[in-house]
């Protein structure tokens, strides 16, 4: 019937609405059930049981068998970790599949059967659960061996898929890839070329003494690519040269040439390369959100113009402001925009809305918060007035700031004359009494402050929120202290009771003070602006943050499966995971390979010191162990882990630290360019607080989608048949 | 007279043409003497004289007292090196000194008395001037001490001065200093506060075995910062935490929050703000470069209108045609140049020149330089046509790449084989009949290019020339080992006779080879773009490396002065000095010790690895120093060397790779966006080679300069006085 019919359209009107405030693609089933379905499935429930699904499958790593969850990392002083029983991480797993199934159901019959063949990301969704589920009904009938283990890698593809900004990145990046290619590809003749060169240069002679450089860094063609490959990091940089310039000065030139190549133009090409492609692919996915939006709001225009409601008479199609006042009520969105739209809708005098207008209503979404701190409290008296005006001035806070330096520098003076004390001669009662003083003066700042502006303003500013959370964490700190330990007395010594040593109390209560000194931030107008322009990066980075985390866990998995044998726990019966142990027992110095030996046992960023120094710190060890079998143990090491991990780590460096490091540079250019460039236009903000996206920091070059274009795309809609 | 008016007048525009020329500001003397004496100055041979005389005085470092020009670096095996008489190299240094006076004398009286005293650059190498003459002075009169050394680090100054884009480049880094400056501030109230953070966290325990970070990193505050500091240049990655790592994983997070917050956060804003500021200033500076010139060309044009000859009638001032004629001959100035412009004043039908068109004639002074081919001599016969067509076509030679690329990938093969063998087992005959045979080939590739595109068209290639003259060269060697040593053989062994062994004769042909394997460059569309920037980069790098010169020879003087008790020469009797010397022979492993010592004594780039690795190793050094001689002496020399050096280091470290190395980037990024978004314009340069230069990067958002400012500005020249 013609109700039913109005509410649908009502309905299809809210969910293209909300599409538009989220950005979505307006391209899935309309009818009834369908809308339903939709909004069920992007309500904030569902939501956050698939994110937190997600979480769950990819924290599954830390408990599962070469766990390492323990406070130490030496594996001398290590607890056995604890190995969940066969079964136990599985079943969970099997509970993230059956999430992940229904999502994808649902997604794909969301979107029709039509786009379904279209949509690659849905396809790999599917693909990929299908080899997880393999992999993981083969791990649990063979009772949950080591070797099987691809699902594992497979599961940070969940995090990625569920992101529309991250794949949105990721297209980006894929797009700029040619281009890195190219220059990675010129970084590889570069480092081929000069290799060659090396080998005949660095040549073995027959005077054992003249070819050190030969005998450490340029014995084969592997040696030779991988010193001049570190070289390009610069970590062994006057090393490498070292016997070939004490032999002939003349020596360095090549490899300052190839330094200065490889380092200085290659590698800074790249960055320039990065920032020029993605510059403009960033805008263009901005764009495309723009469209987005524009295309929902215009979308739910069309729908409501062909209620029964509007008079048939009008020439150019129309919406009723009821109309449009039933579906907003319906609509979830943020209160402030909300109430925004309908304050302007009741001010436009007009029955009937235009597509313009209707447009025009919905741009309040665009719009930056501006947040209105509350209003001072009105004091009738002339002492408490005259108390207001002194204490909420800002020569007030900055009296704070000045307090607050001055116990920065009296703990760093006592923590320059306490340096070479023993820790039984040391005396806290100077320090106590000072910080005492201190904790009351913040105290004081605190409650005058907040009688100046009334709770309620003082706690709108975040740098008071901060300042008094952290006051009020010294406060209690120092009660705890005296109550335990008594006042500060000469000869207050640190003697260990309870939960804590009064000298770790009096540690973190310094700690924290020196925290609190942040404070002094928002005071300096060069600081602001770049912490808020780290802020803003900081947002606008979760998706390249996402990116990094999945490549991360890929290769964290990849490196577990790898070097199991190699490097496993001390538990592993097999000879060559002894070894590493072997040698950082005996070897005190030999940092690196226990490093390498943690690496595989945590997930922790370790960057391309190891590719870097494990070369080196090999050779070196091979000087100085006396012991033969150390030595040989040591050789055979080599030979197993160190050209394999040295491709890992190359590939692991290329990643991480030559183009997400780019990738991050140009982000930052980008940001603070045209941060820039908007403080030379307008005053520093003072009392107004903006919330900046990246969608806000294109808006003055974005251009607006025509009508025409809007139009299209409606009438491509796969599952909305328009009247007209 | 009339006629000498005349001839002051073409004289006058004949120097203001070439000031236009040159980017010479115009403010000069313009009577008849001055006028010969300027042309006199600025002629090629004084500016060259000015140049040797630079060089020269520059260049004394390396022949004066502490010198090292030595071929081994060694310290051990090194003879010792020879020292000057005293008043030789003074006396070579006084006749550059009287040189720099002349200079300054003519260039003082050129720009006038009034304008002198504007002049701050003039000021300061007056001063210099007068400080250097006494120091060297009381040098000699002291009989050449070795303390007074002022007179060297001011030096550089002399180079400096003498380039005006060098000026011009150090004024846009001025600029830039104060957001600099902002940056690094907060770099160090990030370091301090994290230091201060640090030493709470990690402080003295009373357990002696659980506190090895703080023995190790953080023992007091010069030690603690250090750490970080190093930590900021990532050297020291792992190293510095591993001691809290292994007591506890969450210990991390300290140190990767300081990396994260410094090194990705604030270095890379560094790079944004240099980048932003420098933009800006690079283009302005180009700006007031085509503002020199058109003001040069505009003053030379109201000289001319001012001559007898032109009609008084005239109501626009304007200049007759064989006048300009006759000044053009007088104007030294680009060959081809001169011809375009003769060209376009004959095409002109016109007897006099308006102002707009006397400067339309020379905008032909900002033309891209296009280099025409001269063409392929024609064959009758029509075999010769063929073979013409044949090797003439560019396929001829991809197929002389590809057999370069299998030369190069045989003589990969040898080495890899090669690379256990002793030398004795060698057997050179496979890789002397292989290269014999691609030599040939080679040759004969030159020969039939020749004969297809004739030699001029041949040799005006700059590839071409690269190609023929490695293959001459190749020739030439090959020859010679044959006239030696006979031709290949197998078991044609490398014995040593004359100058050269047949094995290092092959190794330098095989260098030459795979040296000849750049010729592919221009082959490839992305890497001829990738080169073509580079090239454009060094020419307009030059400004920039000569302040890095200036800043480096400053920095290594400096360091001279400052550690030359603390690490002379074997021959010095002081203490310290022998110190270093008697750690290197007794450990083998101190390289940066050894590095350190060299340094002093030679220009050596050295990065930022001694200041890191230093400490390190130092105390490396300590723990496995049995002999308690060598300990007591190692912490003597780091007590007095480390503390200074690393103060001297992070210094430098800061100049060359913080702020140029920024510096760099952004003139990279600049060049290369510019020439990305050009490629995209038109296609790719074929036939045609551009000259490009900094003025012609920007040109496209250049400015003209008005006719009102440009008349503004000749009315305020202070010597010429123009009619109207």
């Amino acid at each position: 019937g013609s109700g039913a019919d109005n509410d649908l359209y009502i309905n299809q009107a809210v969910v293209f609405i909300e599409d538009a405030i989220q950005y979505r693609s307006i391209n899935h089933r309309v009818d009834s059930k369908s809308i339903w379905l939709y909004r069920w499935y992007y309500s904030r429930t569902c939501q956050w049981i698939l994110s937190l699904t997600i979480t769950i499958i990819l924290a599954l790593a830390f408990i599962e068998k070469p766990s390492s969850l323990t406070v130490t990392s030496d594996v001398r002083y290590r607890p056995p970790a604890w190995n969940p029983p066969c079964g136990l991480t599985e079943s969970i797993e099997l509970l993230c599949f059956l999430v992940f199934i229904v999502d994808v159901s649902v997604k794909s019959y969301l979107i029709g059967w039509e786009e379904f063949w279209k949509n690659k990301w849905l396809m790999a969704y599917i693909l990929t659960l299908i080899v997880s589920l393999t992999d993981w009904i083969v791990s649990l009938s063979l009772f949950c061996p080591e070797a099987v283990r691809i699902r594992r890698i497979l599961r940070p593809f969940f995090l990625l898929q569920n992101s529309s900004m991250m794949k949105k990145t990721l297209k980006s990046i894929n797009s700029t890839l040619p281009e890195m290619a190219s220059v990675v590809l010129l970084l590889a003749v570069h480092l081929s070329l000069f290799t060659m060169f090396a080998m005949l240069l660095f040549a073995r002679t027959k005077d054992g003494q003249q070819d050190k450089e030969w005998v450490r860094y340029f014995r084969n063609l592997p040696d030779s690519l991988t010193s001049l490959l570190v070289l390009l990091t610069t970590a062994n940089n006057p090393d490498v040269m070292i016997p070939a310039y004490s032999k002939n000065r003349a020596y360095s030139i090549f490899f300052i040439l190839f330094t200065v190549l490889g380092n200085l133009f290659l590698m800074n090409l790249l960055t320039a390369i990065i920032y020029n492609q993605f510059r403009g692919y960033l805008l263009k996915s901005v764009q495309s959100s723009l469209f987005r939006r524009r295309l929902g709001i215009r979308a739910a225009f069309e729908v409501l113009s062909s209620l029964k409601e509007t008079p048939a008479t009008a020439q150019q199609s129309c919406v009723s402001t009821g109309a449009l006042r039933r579906v907003l009520q319906k609509v979830e969105m943020d209160y402030r925009c909300k109430q925004a739209i309908m304050r302007s809708l009741k001010m436009c005098s007009c029955d009937q809305l235009s597509a313009a207008q209707f447009q025009k209503l919905f741009e309040e979404l665009d719009k930056d918060a501006i947040k209105q701190h509350p209003p001072s409290p009105e004091y009738q008296s002339n002492f408490m007035q005259k108390m207001q005006f002194a204490f909420g001035h800002p020569y007030f806070g900055y009296l704070g700031n000045v307090v607050a330096l001055a116990n920065i520098v009296s703990i760093c003076v006592v923590l320059v004359m306490d340096a070479d004390k023993q820790p039984s001669e040391r005396d806290d009662f100077f320090l106590g009494a000072i910080n005492c003083f201190f904790i009351l003066y913040y105290l004081l700042e605190m409650l005058l402050k907040i009688l100046a502006m009334g709770l309620k303003r003082y706690l709108s500013y975040p740098s008071n929120r901060f300042d008094g959370l952290l006051t009020v964490i010294l406060l209690v700190l120092e009660i705890a202290t005296f109550s335990v330990y008594g006042f500060p007395h000469p000869g207050w010594r640190p003697e260990f009771v309870g939960l804590l040593s009064l000298w770790d109390m009096v540690r973190l209560v310094n700690m924290l003070i020196v925290f609190r000194f942040l404070r002094i931030i928002p005071n300096m107008k060069f600081m602001a602006l770049v912490v808020t322009t780290l802020l803003d990066l900081v947002k606008n980075l979760r998706a390249f943050a996402g990116i990094l985390v999945v490549v991360f866990y890929a290769f964290a998995i990849t490196g577990i499966m790898l070097f199991k044998d190699a490097v496993g726990p001390l538990g592993n019966t097999s000879i060559l995971s002894i070894l590493p142990c072997f040698c950082t027992l005996s070897c005190a110095s030999t940092f690196d390979h226990k490093f390498l030996f943690l690496l595989f046992q945590t997930f922790f960023y370790i960057k391309k010191v190891v590719v870097l120094s494990f070369k080196e710190k090999c050779d070196f060890m091979a000087l100085f162990q006396a012991e033969v079998i150390c030595h040989l143990l040591y050789l055979l090491s080599v030979h197993l882990i160190c050209r394999w991990a040295n491709i890992y780590f190359v590939a692991w460096w290329l990643i991480s630290s030559v183009i997400w490091v780019n990738l991050f540079i140009a982000l930052l250019l980008e940001n603070f360019i045209h941060k820039w460039d908007r403080r030379c236009h307008r005053e520093p903000l003072s009392d107004i607080e903006y919330q900046r996206t990246v969608e806000l920091m294109f808006r003055d070059v974005l251009e607006e989608p025509t009508e025409e274009e809007l139009m299209e795309k409606l009438h491509q809609h796969p599952h909305l048949q328009l009247c007209r």
